[in-house]
């Protein structure tokens, strides 16, 4: 082994985002493990019984930083303002029209994509953990790009909170020092995705505009073509200009229908 | 990913080893750890507050049963009585000739150990941990066939000690399935795409609708946005299910349109 420590630059390293954690304990050993492997960001996102948590502390070791710095959010949405990549942690098969890959996959692809970004801009990558009891719901878990998914133990598939963290990042680790003489030049070609947040709301606007034209025919529909588009989108990494162009033609169609009166 | 669940036999899994472990806690998520990757052999040297440890069960989730078989030991020698191949764990390096691997070279060297043995041999393989405060001291690592010191952001290269384990186990596991060829390529969870065919169908009538409703504003604007838009749906890979989908949504907005009348 002959590793020489490299610095990396914060914004190539991936955010940890936390979805509703519920013991401090977790939070603070989730800190340690992230420090352990150099990721010094780490978002809450409505964390059980509030922030800053006592309980954190111990565990945390001599990460005190991270928690210091850590993140509130309201709603994972607004935690996912300036992420570009996400990957999704989940111990269990979903139906949902995404990647799944091994965790060492997916540090691949997030590494590929950080790589690719083109100088100046400043599109983050994360990693998110669900809550210690249910994991990831559905809807967090669509707005992801791709979903890691260890090879555990089928007797024995949910990983402790902390253990997960440490898991995905050492991945990112071993495959940052594997990596560290190529993140400077990633392949060209495309350009960087634009944002989760302009994704998610563009979802939002083609579900409105779909519900007031009348396109469901039964209520159950919506929630699941919602999630079947949110999927193919996310898919896509659309750019910030690709999306523009998609707004356009939903703005188009709407004043179009607009002169047609009501259809529904 | 796609991986079947492999029963690696009990002797070709390495014994987790705990040098005088100091909280029942860490040996409860140790136990914890060991079972998401498989390994079900745990052997405690001189474990402080004795065995067993009430401070342990509620770490260790659905693994009381490698609690349970745990053997105790007074002495690491004794705990070494069938191991062949012993790889030690350290944070720091240590003055000593004997080789440094990354947690990954270590498993490859031990994966390759436990492979090589010939039929009938019962020698088994074990990964070593030390106190939680101090590690291991000389006298415990001269035993080791070699040591594993992961490359850790060099301020904090302490791992809690179910997270060493944990990380150990890890690569043992990602080497072990790689190793029965059972991680196969190419991520699980997507639907076969539509054929090429039938996304070139949907971009030429997508072309046709807007073209039709007046959202082209000049004639040239056309083929820049079709291109656009054919990369963009390239690549999400739409299944067919979700070609469907969207055929559905511009069928919705055409009709909706032409109740509309003319807007060019």
């Amino acid at each position: 082994m002959s590793i020489i420590p490299v610095q990396i630059p914060a914004v190539l390293t991936p955010v940890v985002i936390l979805a509703r954690p519920q013991m401090g304990e977790n939070i603070g050993a989730t800190a340690r493990a992230m420090k352990n492997c150099g990721l010094m960001s780490l978002r809450l996102v409505t964390p059980r019984d509030g922030w800053p948590n006592p309980a954190a502390e111990p565990m945390a070791s001599n990460a005190a930083d991270i928690l210091e710095t850590a993140e509130v959010y309201d709603s994972l949405p607004d935690a996912l303002h300036d992420i570009g990549y996400l990957v999704a942690t989940s111990a269990r098969s979903r139906n949902m029209e995404k990647p799944v890959f091994t965790p060492r996959e997916a540090i691949t692809e997030l590494v590929k994509r950080q790589a690719s970004q083109h100088q100046g801009e400043s599109q983050r990558s994360a990693l998110l953990f669900g809550a210690e009891r249910s994991g990831l719901d559905n809807e967090e878990l669509m707005l992801a790009d791709c979903v890691a998914q260890a090879p555990l133990n089928p007797e024995s598939m949910s990983l402790n909170l902390a253990q997960a963290v440490l898991l995905m990042a050492w991945e990112w680790r071993m495959a940052t020092l594997a990596d560290s003489e190529q993140l400077a030049d990633g392949p060209e070609g495309v350009s960087a995705p634009a944002d989760l947040e302009k994704r998610a709301y563009f979802m939002l606007r083609l579900q409105d505009v779909l519900e007031r034209e009348g396109f469901f025919s039964n209520a159950e529909m919506a929630p699941i073509v919602h999630r079947n588009l949110t999927c193919l989108l996310a898919r896509s990494a659309p750019t910030e200009q690709e999306l523009n162009t998609l707004h356009g033609i939903l703005t188009h169609f709407e004043r179009n229908t607009e002169a047609g009166g009501d259809n529904s």
